[in-house]
């Protein structure tokens, strides 16, 4: 009844997010909606209570921990809402009512993320790139030393430029890294709170990943509704309430696949192989160009546009025959967009990179 | 490689919640995982904004007000976090710094909601069944007519009590109805905002479905977190930020495979007729005894304890033989507990009361 796909529906998914998963960990996901564990039961219909999920829990908890080299003075817990929730929930946790926070305006996520702490309290924007459409990381700053914390934006799935190096922080460093987590080798153990959506490279959309040092809660002096505080969350071991049982352990098992493989240095050899593919050909081929500085292209969404507007409805035609999805740029930026995240083969670059090479020679 | 549960291994499953989902949503969610709508994708890996999973959102938003007969003056919204997060979005949004809100306290869900409120302002209790650990439904009060709002839950899973009839009430009429959504008739159109976890009647865990009169909307004076303001998220059509894609989509399968069974009238018709004869079983059988106020039973929370607890664990050895699954009480109130939501089939309450049957004739 349950029909796998054939080879000839086969897409190379450049989708931006929700995007690809693992083959093996689609597969298991299945299983688990059909029968989970050989409970007899399906993952969508038993407790969260039950010790087969709470075994769930613990692990997705702990391989976080495994792939980044966290400590105990790390907790790991899953929330709903999405990334867009941490926005306010790190300005109740973390902003006191006297002082200010510092962030950095490195693109759309990045601004909003100010605009929810500014609800809260004071905002100090360090450094901005908003003038020049956010094609660039603003480097020339200080983080200040009395500032409640410091925010910062790892990599900007919508502009394609990402942080190479973060920024020595005597205040708690605090990094939106939803779009390239476990995806390149970093010290982890310098950030002080690290929050991701699922939905790029961990898994699918519903679940949003929090890792902090709990040394930096229970100071804003803040009444913190329950939902929104990241104690009650750590105390209840990721359960106080029900979770978002399934997209956690699609989270879990994409953290699994990714450990099996090497864990995260393999995923950044992975990653750097395709990225340097395809911005190779970017770069080569007479009829496209990168939009962001060279300095700070994303290895994770590559933005590149063509040089001649006219020609990109043929470019994109021509996209879709060679069952090439997810390619369109943001509006904001135009043009292409690919999203090379983990789950993406080398393979689906190298389709892209021929068709890229094809169109020069039949429309240059 | 995915293979389908054997018949051997089917489980009678009464788990409170994350609760049983019907079969053949189970096996059109594992398609979906698969291989979604034929596009060559698993839903779990394609966009949001895709134009297939925009017809999904639309069609979980649209068959809500179908089936609960809600007109045009009515929005509905699905959100992360869980009920638990609308104890406090409902605060936010209907309560002013100035007044006060109405509550009835009719379980620990109830007292939740209550608490997070008493964060954001002043809360008015107007009756509570705490005392009597929460074994009956209060009547005996009035909604006051200068509250910002009236707040009440449905159905109290922990206690197995449920709501027959609703006050009439001047101000807006919330209510929270996590457990008991879609399985009975009522007037819908008295209620201004329900809000239901999915995890009972719906779908999966990780989403909560609002529906609310948005002329209630925008007067609570308060400076909203964006992704607290059901108005944003009502522009935003339920896509202000990344939705809990996958849980949303089982929950329209779910609501789809309730409106092709006859709606939530055939619902009810299933429902009274499961929990009367578990109810006539309960109180025939010398060995066991219900626990709530006979007036106020739930018909989807079945709550009920041996009358010598001694002979409980033989009783649950018996139930476990017979495959039947998620039979425990609540710790608060001990004993049993039978969920016997809209996908539970009356032969899986059948097999319960026989085992009953059974177990007085050897152990009376």
């Amino acid at each position: 009844m349950v029909k796998p796909i054939t080879m000839s529906q086969k897409v190379h998914n450049f989708s931006a997010g929700p995007g690809i998963l693992p083959d093996e960990v689609i597969q298991q996901a299945a299983q688990a909606v059909l029968n989970f564990n050989s409970t007899g039961l399906s993952l969508l219909e038993i407790s969260h209570r039950s010790k087969e999920y709470v075994a769930v829990m613990d692990e997705a908890r702990d391989i976080v921990k495994r792939l980044l080299g966290l400590g105990d003075d790390y907790d790991v817990i899953y929330l709903g809402g999405g990334a867009s929730l941490q926005f306010a929930m790190v300005a109740y946790n973390l902003l006191t009512v006297d002082n200010y926070a510092a962030y950095t305006n490195t693109g759309v996520w990045a601004k909003k993320a100010i605009k929810e702490a500014k609800m809260m309290g004071k905002v100090t924007v360090v450094a901005s790139s908003e003038d020049k459409n956010y094609n660039f990381i603003p480097k020339d700053y200080t983080v200040p030393n009395d500032a409640d914390y410091f925010h910062c934006t790892s990599n900007n799935t919508i502009y394609g430029t990402q942080m190479k190096a973060f920024p020595k922080s005597a205040v708690p460093l605090v990094c939106d890294m939803s779009s390239d987590i476990f995806s390149r080798v970093l010290d982890f153990t310098q950030f002080d709170l690290i929050y991701a959506g699922a939905q790029k490279n961990m898994g699918p959309a519903g679940a949003t990943m929090v890792a902090v040092k709990k040394s930096i809660l229970g100071k804003s002096g803040r009444i913190i509704p329950s939902m929104l505080d990241y104690n009650i969350h750590i105390e209840g071991e990721s359960m106080y309430n029900t979770p978002p049982v399934f997209p956690v352990y699609c989270v879990m098992l994409t953290l699994q696949w990714v450990e099996k493989m090497g864990g995260i240095a393999a995923m950044e050899k992975r990653n750097n192989a395709k990225a340097e593919l395809l911005y190779n050909e970017i770069d080569r081929n007479s009829l496209f160009v990168g939009t962001t500085a060279k300095e700070d292209r994303s290895y994770m969404n590559l933005c590149f546009v063509m040089k001649d507007e006219s020609k990109e409805e043929a470019f994109s035609q021509a996209l879709k025959v060679a069952n090439i999805s997810g390619l369109k740029g943001h509006r904001s930026v135009g043009g292409f967009r690919a999203s090379i995240y983990n789950a993406l083969p080398i393979e689906s670059v190298q389709v892209l990179v021929d068709v890229m090479k094809q169109f020069e020679q039949t429309h240059a």
